[in-house]
């Protein structure tokens, strides 16, 4: 026997009966003699077989398995999401198994594969920054395996969606910051094509519209949304020599950079520049000053496309009419956005 | 066909033949005819059955896929660590699916069970804080997987493992405070059994004894590692009204918490107190001051526990001489620890 994993051909073979015998008499069949039974099942044990696991599995077509495909699991939405994905899917006794894609689009494809290969019953997935193309999760539904987007969404696909309202969130914070007197408000988008991003800036420049307060491109900086990139970012509209009193930044990330580097400026948040950010990680509440964020709900959002998942799960060969879920984010406001009292 | 996912005996079904036939076809066994190769070939086409994966990890009992059992993917360090096994395992085609045991006993018992039943080659696992048993990892051995621990390990395992020096890590930061001037530390440490922190606390003791300062039970607190964990014992200390001159947390989440705490209280750090965590997560760099910490090399980690890994899977019946590697720590000095120069 190799490396430990017995097949019902192993059990078959030692017992010199057909596999169908073997499966057969592990599914309890009355075709199968009691004697034949017992031989199976001592056999089985014997040789370490797990019934509950593979067989059963290939025998319902059910592993018990969620996939959750993530950019990453290190940030504190997408694990907030995972959990409440796993709160829904242990109290009717599935499991979830997590991949990362890294943002790579190779990578992506292959962990579909990957999860496809663990046999999981269906996938939950947020996009990739840098996927254009969706062949890959075409193939999850052309198999029948029920799929769920949430966050980082396509309508390329024509599968349920859960979001949060990413043009509200931001409409919200920047109403916030013009509330505060800002006129000047530096925007830190990303470049990149997905649906959150363009749905934030579309939010921060109807509320500068409805405040009757011109765009200025100037003042719209695109880079990655790390860290590393909001401080590039901001360092590029310094150098610029634009004047500016307020920076929303479409990242926490980014925000922490371009507040190190507005404090590498001697330019005193939120003295001279009030500051937010979005996503409400938690690192944004133990900085001087707390910055100002918006939350993703992540934990309902997570419930949420559980529950989606669920009812397509149920319904009849996976097919159900798909629907968008839009749940509200909420404003928190820290000290890095208000005036001194 | 039920829930589009086909198995040999749908085709069987559909044939009229019997499920080791098929399953002889779909293996190009030369004791099957070639016309009924090809029929079953088609009718696998037509039933949209995986032949590359479920027949031919059941047949060769490879899944090419490891799983990675951690208490949570939601730390720097775990995210890093699987981020160094997939490093590894990518470069050998080898997929890594992630399951979380949130620190739950009884889930992290589930999260294995999981894994196998995602059939994984082989098992990657960091243990959780609650757990003293260890029947559920025993079990992967008794079915002849490989299994390897990192970082939160246990004796009573015959496994390799792959751990910092945290004794090393611990004593070196509190060597550097005693450097700075500081007789009178505070230790924050976790009750929990786990391994890393008894090490901890030895180094902290260790150093303390060799620079002659004696130990004050008083200035050692146990409790949780969160920040709010950090945040309690903090206040517990100042209300003990015991003197101290610096705080050397265990977990740089702790040490957040507790550095809000001295803030909150006007004892300014690094002047009245000087203050390093364990752990170096990303945020201890942002805070004001930067905080002092350990980094676990937590790459390098990965990347040895995975190199561990498939050595043991590519051996004889995934049977080889067990072995625990160390790597050695790095301690980060920023502002929090410094006097002012």
């Amino acid at each position: 026997m190799k490396k430990g994993k017995a097949t019902i051909h192993d059990i078959a073979e030692k017992l010199n009966i057909t596999a169908s015998t073997v499966s057969r008499a592990l599914n309890d069949n009355p075709r199968i003699s009691e004697n034949t039974k017992k031989q199976v099942i001592k056999m089985a044990k014997q040789l370490n077989y797990q019934p509950n696991h593979i067989a059963s599995a290939l025998r319902s077509g059910k592993s018990k398995l969620i996939g959750v495909l993530v950019p990453t699991a290190n940030r504190n939405f997408f694990s907030s999401v995972v959990r409440g994905i796993e709160e829904i899917a242990n109290e009717l006794d599935y499991k979830v198994i997590i991949s990362q894609s890294y943002e790579d689009f190779e990578k992506e494809v292959q962990t579909v594969d990957a999860l496809l290969n663990a046999r999981v019953d269906g996938i939950i997935a947020s996009i990739g920054k840098n996927t254009d193309t969706f062949d890959h999760f075409k193939k999850v539904l052309d198999k029948g395996i029920p799929l769920i987007l949430f966050d980082r969404i396509t309508n390329e696909l024509d599968v349920s969606q859960v979001v949060i309202d990413d043009y509200q969130g931001a409409y919200e914070v920047t109403r916030h910051l013009i509330d505060q007197g800002c006129k000047r408000i530096v925007h830190l988008t990303s470049p990149k094509k997905i649906n959150i991003y363009r749905e934030r800036l579309r939010g921060y420049e109807d509320a500068l519209k409805e405040a009757k307060i011109p765009l200025d491109p100037d003042l719209v900086e695109e880079g990655n949304m790390q860290l590393e990139d909001g401080r590039i970012s901001m360092e590029k509209i310094i150098r610029k020599g634009v004047s500016f009193d307020a920076v929303f930044s479409s990242s926490d990330y980014a925000a922490m950079g371009a507040m190190q580097v507005l404090r590498e400026h001697k330019i005193s948040v939120p003295d001279q520049v009030k500051l937010a950010g979005f996503g409400n990680e938690p690192f944004t509440s133990f900085t001087a000053p707390p910055i100002t964020t918006v939350d993703q709900k992540s934990i309902p959002m997570g419930r949420v496309t559980a529950e989606t998942f669920f009812e397509l799960l149920k319904s009849e060969n996976n097919k159900k009419a798909t629907h968008k879920t839009v749940l509200k984010p909420e404003l928190i406001i820290r000290e890095s956005s208000l005036n001194k009292s």
